[in-house]
């Protein structure tokens, strides 16, 4: 494993999605191992969906190293669970960096397989919210996919724009940290003013009353 | 993609589950993109779980086809929600037309794969029935797989029929025919006469009275 | 199939599993095909996971005895219902094997496909537990991993001691009957004794008060 862009994004991405399990099952007062299969559930959800769709075999499976950073992370994140709960910003922030790090891989490894665009972008989204989805289900959440943050509407335009800009031949690189600026500065901007997306009501109910 | 029978009793069913899922996603409030979530996870659910267990690229991302139609659909289905929820007796043909494909496909691609009979039974209804039961976990429902309405054993019923008729070399065309006609028709009389199967209960409860 | 340890071993968790979810159906009142759906994804959904990971078509659909075992042990349920309720300890018994016997085909099947040791154990403990997960899910009950009774680290535990002997070259059966008795050992003592896992509570809320 080299340490391209890609791979220390990735592994970013990993330890803010563990972070954020471990502090989820800790607060349901999961035990030891509850915190740790959360956090383990969390981090592989999104790549272990991804690699299985491609028909691919999953990263973690191939490449241990995720499986002892999990494990690290979990661990730091149990001794300093106060410390780090002070740091709630911080957290947000890695959970995003988490997001659009997995929607970049989504929609890249969606490209190096010849699918087409938008299925690389649905891919990317699936990608990057599935291992927040399995973790709120697991800890009996509301999914983070359906609260009024604007989490997949984040991915998906990221997504968008990797697309976009890979026609135009950008670095690699570049597109990785464009995209995932553009990832973190919605979610960033959404969640600061209170933005949310319509919803829709059928007014049966109403023509009852 | 050729317009076979198939393909487009196959897009009948991605359709009318997709409006299934967004009538669903808008009567518990969701935003514009959880609507579209729950659309397509409801839609691709039966098709990507048949497709994982055969080891086959998933359907819709081979073909954007199903993503176009998703999206077209969920937005029709928005815009004219107060309408089509007035039509919820051709809704619920639809998702019965849906389950009937979508069992047909199951099958179908087992037979394909030379699996057993039963195997490929059990495969069109777990393709049948995966979607609804996403959509029903996702909107915090009773799976529809669990409520009074013999949903599974229609499927179950329409593959048994499926593989006599393959195995008395009926047309393929045929076949599909009467078997969706067999899972619609079961459906119908089914919720039309209230039947239900039996249910088991253990009398420990009883003895501690 | 012939008639290896391993295989015997494999049908006795398969019956076990199957039995669990008949009876957890059961107690939630399904009726007579929501029974037969709990009995087999239970008894499935450990080695279906790890045949997806693996990349390999899960067994259930090559070889149709499981689909038979788990249909007739689901009628024997059903018919002997409250005897087998008498029988708990037994239940809770075959309960254990199933969970030791899945995590030895979960690292078997793991060291077969050249992976690391760290991989294996994982992969045990996926194999032995997503059963239980999934009938505990589809029955809305807390998911067996997640209450007290250390039954992922007894898994965990079981998978250490055979990559341990794996390592002495000790023979194959001897391992799988020495991790079963370790597994089945460490849950029964644990539960008779009330052995559970330290938690670990964020103090936000004291603050507020």
């Amino acid at each position: 494993m080299d340490f391209s862009l890609f791979n220390v994004l990735d592994l970013l991405g990993t330890v803010a999605f563990a972070i954020s399990g471990a502090l989820a099952a800790m607060n349901r007062k999961l035990d030891l191992f509850g915190i740790f299969i959360i956090a383990f559930v969390t981090s592989i959800g999104g790549g272990t969906l991804r690699d299985i769709l491609i028909g691919a075999t999953p990263t973690w499976m191939l490449n241990t190293i995720y499986i002892y950073f999990i494990g690290g992370v979990t661990i730091l994140s149990i001794i300093f669970r106060n410390k780090i709960n002070y740091l709630k910003t911080s957290l947000f922030l890695f959970d995003t960096i988490g997001l659009g790090v997995f929607t970049i891989t989504g929609v890249e490894i969606g490209l190096q397989n010849d699918l087409d665009p938008i299925v690389c972008i649905t891919l990317g989204a699936m990608t990057g919210t599935f291992g927040g989805v399995l973790r709120d289900i697991l800890c009996a959440e509301i999914p983070v996919i359906f609260r009024k943050e604007i989490y997949a509407t984040a991915s998906l335009t990221g997504g968008l724009v990797f697309i976009i800009l890979n026609n135009f031949n950008v670095n690699t690189d570049v597109i990785y940290i464009v995209t995932s600026l553009i990832i973190i500065s919605i979610r960033l901007v959404v969640v600061k003013y209170h933005i949310s997306l319509p919803t829709y009501r059928l007014h049966e109910e109403k023509s009852d009353v």
